[in-house]
């Protein structure tokens, strides 16, 4: 599994949120401390809202602590919105078509955990997709299958909506093939404007997912610390694990949970529910 | 596309095929001369049969020209069937997933050329293949689809028929979407007792494939060649595209035929004819 | 040898250069015309002014052609002055260290040409650099040490300077080991406020080097050609090769001659002379 | 940094050692329990006599765990005598030409630990090796430049009285830099008629090394494992780290020593003595 970090706010160097703060994605890639993996080595990807038309993307086989082109990216491209992983793979290949976050025009997705028993159910859900759509698979994912069913089920209209359609129909799927805990994990989704996250597993033990808390109340808490008080009151970080030990800064989301951000900081939670066909329910 | 070679015969070290011959493949990589492309930069493939348990695979997203590694296992691995592979991407990734040959068991697989369309039709094509086999397509290349097929049909009976069958299957499917040329190529197979190889396209006009020529009248043409007079009588080349320029050395391959090599060098030689669906001819 | 272009004028993304000019950097990888080499897959480099501290690099061992993250970064990143290269190594390995640009604080550093029998005075050219510009030497380019030994002579305040200092030097070296064509090339370097451009070998038979000409004048002349319309009059491209056949866009840069490139474009040139040491000359 | 085992003995193929024990070396790449890092993510190598002329060499910069042409490697590939190396670099960029092992001519050589302050006295070493031997250095490891010293001093006829002369010699340079602890670790040497290892430190706490100890006794101690029934009495295998908790099975190298592993499994220890200048000792 995997880690991932998603950052909605004010212009930043991407090496500030990945590199400069203790305990962030990069340093997590080689020391997680929640996670059940305990090294991410397998990949990095990055995704940035900035120049040039769409989100751009940086994907490397190369584990992140040793990866000299992120280190440079990170150190001279500037962005309000970006996502970043860390891979530790199961089973699928480490390859770049195989990093986060995966795109589709203007969209960004990530995701840490995965579909149980995947390769029995590969063929099943991937037949649900349009011919094109299908040649857009260029891995060999779970992530980048859950993508694209998504993008089927007009994620670029509803994207929570999507996902619960889609999270439900995997779970028939894998039920109907015995598989009982199908779905884990946390989920980043942008289109440049809005950050959604989610935390959802079929069991109910989700991977963790933490939203960094109200800026105001965060830097009264420590005043000493210079790089929080440089953060303005509308910047969001989400994370899939806590960068830092700082006391009030992260707010854990709950279980079975969609998150959503707004420009400016603004965020809502609604409860997230996957939608069972009723065939699959009788 | 691409050119591939394949060796079966006495035990040779690979190098002597892949680096010391006159416009051997890895120089064929930087520089072809009867290909539809000057440069086969995008990936190195080398499947070999020898010690251990089925076939050895090296995949690397180097060019072969350059690839450190590759002439390392040339220069210390010796097989007596091998078949290697230089890649042009047309479309799909430069991945090692994407870089032939393509393995099952005991089976190696390699292709020179395309299928029309193929991201129209990978859909309806894939969707044919069992959940297991589907899981098994790791990469995104037109080829792995293609063998993967072969292996629903019965290449492991029956490799010719099975590729009868299904390049016929990839010709209705094409028609089918308006798709008027739809398979071009030359492919090589082995299951490491047997040497395998085909040259067809729908439209007639197939990329080249040559045979060498039996070993003891060559010698005999060039009795100041060094390297030739080491050749076994039993030993058989097949490649896409001649290594040398030497007289009588090389057998060209008609149109929509296919070949089979047994141990110790006999060819034979058989129309290759797609099986169409009764429907599509309708 | 390889190939390199440099731009310095208003902010562009970088892909108008690299990918969308005709016969641009990118396909002069694939196909080059006045090279002495037709491929140069040995690696890209990339070098950018713009946001954060000093330059950033993007160094890769694909193939230019191929690489999907210079792509992407091309297709994001702005600059009003980088450099770009691309390789087709001799002897040194194909590796990220061996990449140009070469970077020291501000300053980056390309070449396309060679140092004669490197191997032979590599050491004697190395013992002359301080031990930290010694450890600073991470690669194995020829390249990299011209450049390591020109900081060392100073060309932080006189960049032609220090050059003429140091191929001087090279060629007394070379010339003592009985090399008698040391140097062959033509060099770029910035610090970002200036771009100067070298064409020089011992011989007097340099690699070509090329400026675009005044833009006001080329413009005139394909009034029809919309992406020439769109070049402000103050930028300035230097190629080793011309990236079209426009009539009137280049202007050839001489032998033995070196050009400074001020902010605005306007662009001076000046005989280059290698210094010779007294020993040397009697 | 790294760990790095060595196998001398009856023909194996390659994964026996390093994929199929109990806490092989591609295990200890991800998770090491007495080394100083926990992850050895940053390169993998592979040196083995067998087929071909003189030693092959496989080194690649993926991880250990996630190298598919390692893994396809060690499945088909037998040797009598190999040596394996997973690196965590510390300092030195992520590239083949900084994985172990180094080789020159027949000769292999790996190393786990450091030369202490090197970017200060690296020009200050390699000065020392003549114009040729300078050449042979293609990476930034400290590594590579010890065995280049080595050579000069004479590895190929006597390689521990070599590396007593340049280890001694390293640390005086060390020292005139007013570096007190200049050398650790444990290193492995071959030519492939003998295996060579040292364990020494300047402060007298080395990287720990093991050697296998008599094969008979072993199996007498613990008959239910299979595995360790089919090993031979001539077998011997020397590691940085143990790799199983088989009680028996290790024998710990102590401090400041060389051992020899002649064939046939015969094993003899001495102490190591670095030989300090007369210059250095006044």
């Amino acid at each position: 599994m995997c880690r991932w970090m998603a950052w909605f706010g004010e212009p930043v160097l991407l090496e500030e949120l990945l590199f400069k703060t203790q305990h962030g994605l990069v340093d997590q890639s080689l020391h997680s401390r929640m996670g059940a993996e305990t090294t991410n080595g397998d990949g990095i990807g990055l995704g940035w809202y900035g120049g040039g038309d769409g989100p751009g993307i940086y994907r490397s086989v190369s584990p992140a602590w040793s990866d000299a082109n992120l280190r440079e990216l990170a150190a001279h491209v500037e962005s309000p919105l970006f996502l970043s992983h860390v891979r530790a793979a199961i089973g699928s290949p480490v390859q770049e078509t195989n990093c986060h976050p995966f795109r589709h025009g203007r969209w960004l997705f990530v995701h840490n955990g995965f579909v149980d028993g995947f390769a029995k159910i590969r063929r099943d859900l991937m037949v649900e997709l349009s011919a094109e759509l299908f040649a857009g698979v260029q891995g060999s994912t779970d992530t980048e299958v859950i993508f694209h069913l998504a993008l089927s089920e007009g994620l670029e209209d509803d994207p929570i909506g999507a996902m619960e359609t889609v999270l439900g129909r995997i779970e028939d799927v894998a039920e109907a093939h015995g598989i009982a805990n199908a779905v884990q994990g946390s989920f980043g989704i942008s289109d440049g404007d809005h950050l959604w996250a989610i935390r959802y597993s079929t069991e109910g033990k989700s991977r963790s997912l933490f939203a960094s808390a109200d800026a105001v109340a965060v830097k009264k808490l420590h005043p000493e610390n210079e790089r929080l008080q440089r953060v303005h009151d509308n910047d969001r970080v989400i994370v899939s694990e806590p960068f830092s030990d700082l006391e009030g800064l992260w707010v854990e989301i709950p279980e079975s949970t969609a998150v959503t951000v707004h420009r400016g900081g603004a965020m809502e939670q609604a409860p997230f529910t996957p939608v069972h066909a009723p065939a699959a329910v009788a």
